[in-house]
């Protein structure tokens, strides 16, 4: 059985991965952070560092501001962390970094397994396409989300670019009458309308011929999915710094 | 039998259109014209106004600089004429209107029917969504293409404005950090890769819901596909100006 | 104010209409009926029979067999009444009919906007296309659904069939090395997997071009959704019998 | 420079590739085989056995009953041969295996750099999404193709089957109210319609997330591009069987 002290356990997120953890046979939350106070039927604390229930992995599903006081406390227990968190600055990215010569830490810039399969698709295929086709991105969400394009779609550009030897340029749309559109050029189309939770499409336009790699989420669940995932597979590991890339490549 | 006189006769389409018009058995071409010397089985003339062919129609797939004096010998000969050309000047499409008093004029801003189908399920359904879901056109071509988005791409979006009663305005893409995307603005997305004939797709997105409708063209074809048709239809009319959508309308 | 008695207050589809009923302004649930005692913000009853709450519209989100008691109550009181559930035998619908002559009943086959309104596209652009573009659908469902093809993919392929002059015969896979694809065929195909709520593509593939009607569900509160126009939409008419296309076709 | 036997040179695949090949600065047709008489820049034959010219490569894109011949040259004359001809009875086979023990043999069961591309991720992802995932493919011809699935579909549906621990059963459409859908099921659906060269999409659906990989043939054109490529690689081999798998991980 492995014991989980999930933080952030009230939030959105949280509050699926407790009907998912719920759901696994090996798997049960014993212990609820989250700064307001909420009922459960496990014990909660508003601060990590009051509780001493013993547990097998932290999966952090809070606040970046939240996730210092998350890391000193599964450095000093020496407890396997999840940091599924986003929005991370760069100070709390390098921090992530010095807790894992300590305890093992997962942090993945997108925790579902379909994109970062999509990642590896792209990693496999686009070295044999570079010096042909073209390379360009779609993705769509709903019409509440503040930033274009999205960050996964910027990890898939990033997939593609590390893939090529000839680095590629990022543009953000099309308008005017001469454009020569080479191959150097990779194009990143946010679409935005109702409530779409997600997808993204990896196009290879080349003679003749088209390869289209799509991911289309139903739900952000998929990233509470990844995260039951990640504990699972970080439990009995000591040091380190492991991502979705690490998890799939020994799965 | 319909006798047709194909200008533009040793071009790209005209080429096309000699091989699909064989295949006719209603049709069949009389004359052709071309600006250069070429060999057909039917007699050729590198100027109109030396045909003296007795024709039923003339279809024109040459250069918007060759229109006016198609126009001027189909007025003159009472034909009816399918003026296929495209990048016609304002000057040009004006003398279109007035030629169309006198014979009957056939013109569109894309000969296919798929695409005017397309349009026509636009009308048809977005007076319904107007307001709850956001519009957006994401449309492929080939990276030869210098123009984005495509004329087509426009054509779509304008059939979409001409549908709601808040017109919306364009943009060619999205980069930021703190966009609204407001059901006001209608996003065109210009992909562009390979060989890609030609694709575009008008996505309605709303709550819990996304309907999309795409017409992928396979080859250019479709065009002289579509002046056959056009030609077939304005035979046997005497005058006025007709398009794809009245073709639609009629069938 | 529209005041709602909905029935099946409290099953899956009911919870989902309390909640979008709340943000509605101009619309209140009055009254809950369920065969289960449930608490609510509103009296509630496990027979509508029970039920003495004044109220300008019902809407049935339940089970079959509750439909005919459901029908009585809005005949005898005169209000309006959307039957939004599904699986209604032959007898339920002649009892659907008879009530129509003495209150107004909302019935449709499938109670979403987007599907509704692609069948209206259908009806657009099919006659047209009927002697040269073969038709097909794809479905797409999760794979707990018994039932291939959808009863959605059915009802887009009879629009298709009303739409035409040669009626088509449905196929549901193909399988053979000498099969002729001909245009009477409509070939209708059901994948099946993992959680998707819903997708529903209509292909019509021509000479050069293919056209593709797409509808996906993101969830299926677009039922919920659908009642909710439905009841706005019946709450000031006195008889006859309604459904989302005479909805469309008047908004 | 590269000096290519072209044998079926005359045909529409040898037609293109002559032209492809003329395209290239390194690759020259040399002499073409064909058992009609035809004009060309380059002596031809009926007969490969005719054929004096020295070449580095034979690519052969005639009959299966013309292989064995074009097998029996090339292994005289030690040249590497490219097989791109289709429908080989499993006795060309075994003696294209015999073949390859003194020349290099290239042959594949799709000449497309595309198709071996999506076999190629598809080897890269199913293992990880074995457990979870429905698997499925979905794949468009145009109306005059015989066999229904495409041989490629099998192919791609093979590569699944190669990369599970669980061998999965093809069915080839879904009819019925009381289906169960089970993980061991791989559906592969055929759509036809109109002209399409070809579409295959394999289809990966799980727990709230999809993916789908996709390629889209614009044109046959993609066959000959490929034996271009296989000829190119095959051209500096002394002996062995090679294939599109073994060009992509060698590029």
């Amino acid at each position: 059985m492995i014991k989980i002290i999930l933080s952030g356990a009230n939030g959105r997120m949280g509050q699926v991965l407790q009907t998912m953890i719920a759901q696994q046979a090996e798997m049960q939350v014993v212990a609820g952070i989250d700064r307001e106070v909420f009922e459960a039927d496990f014990p909660t604390y508003q601060a990590i560092a009051d509780c001493q229930v013993a547990a097998d992995v932290v999966i952090d599903f809070s606040h970046y501001s939240a996730v210092p006081a998350i890391l000193d406390y599964c450095v000093e227990k020496k407890i396997p962390v999840v940091v599924a968190t986003t929005g991370l600055t760069d100070e709390v990215k390098a921090q992530l970094v010095k807790a894992a010569e300590q305890t093992a830490v997962f942090f993945s810039a997108n925790m579902s397994l379909g994109i970062n399969l999509l990642a590896k698709a792209i990693r496999s295929i686009t070295p044999v396409l570079e010096e042909e086709f073209n390379i360009e991105i779609v993705e769509k969400h709903h019409n509440q989300k503040k930033d274009s394009p999205s960050g996964t779609a910027l990890l898939l550009a990033d997939a593609v670019n590390e893939a090529v030897e000839e680095k590629k340029t990022y543009i953000y749309g099309r308008h005017g009458n001469d454009l020569e559109n080479p191959l150097s050029e990779l194009g990143i189309h946010a679409v935005r309308g109702g409530t779409i939770p997600g997808e993204h499409t990896v196009i290879y336009a080349g003679p003749d011929e088209v390869i289209e790699l799509n991911h289309l989420a139903l739900s952000r669940n998929i990233f509470a999915s990844g995260a039951v995932k990640a504990a699972k597979y970080i439990s009995n590991k000591k040091t380190g710094l492991y991502d979705m890339e690490k998890l799939i490549d020994e799965s």
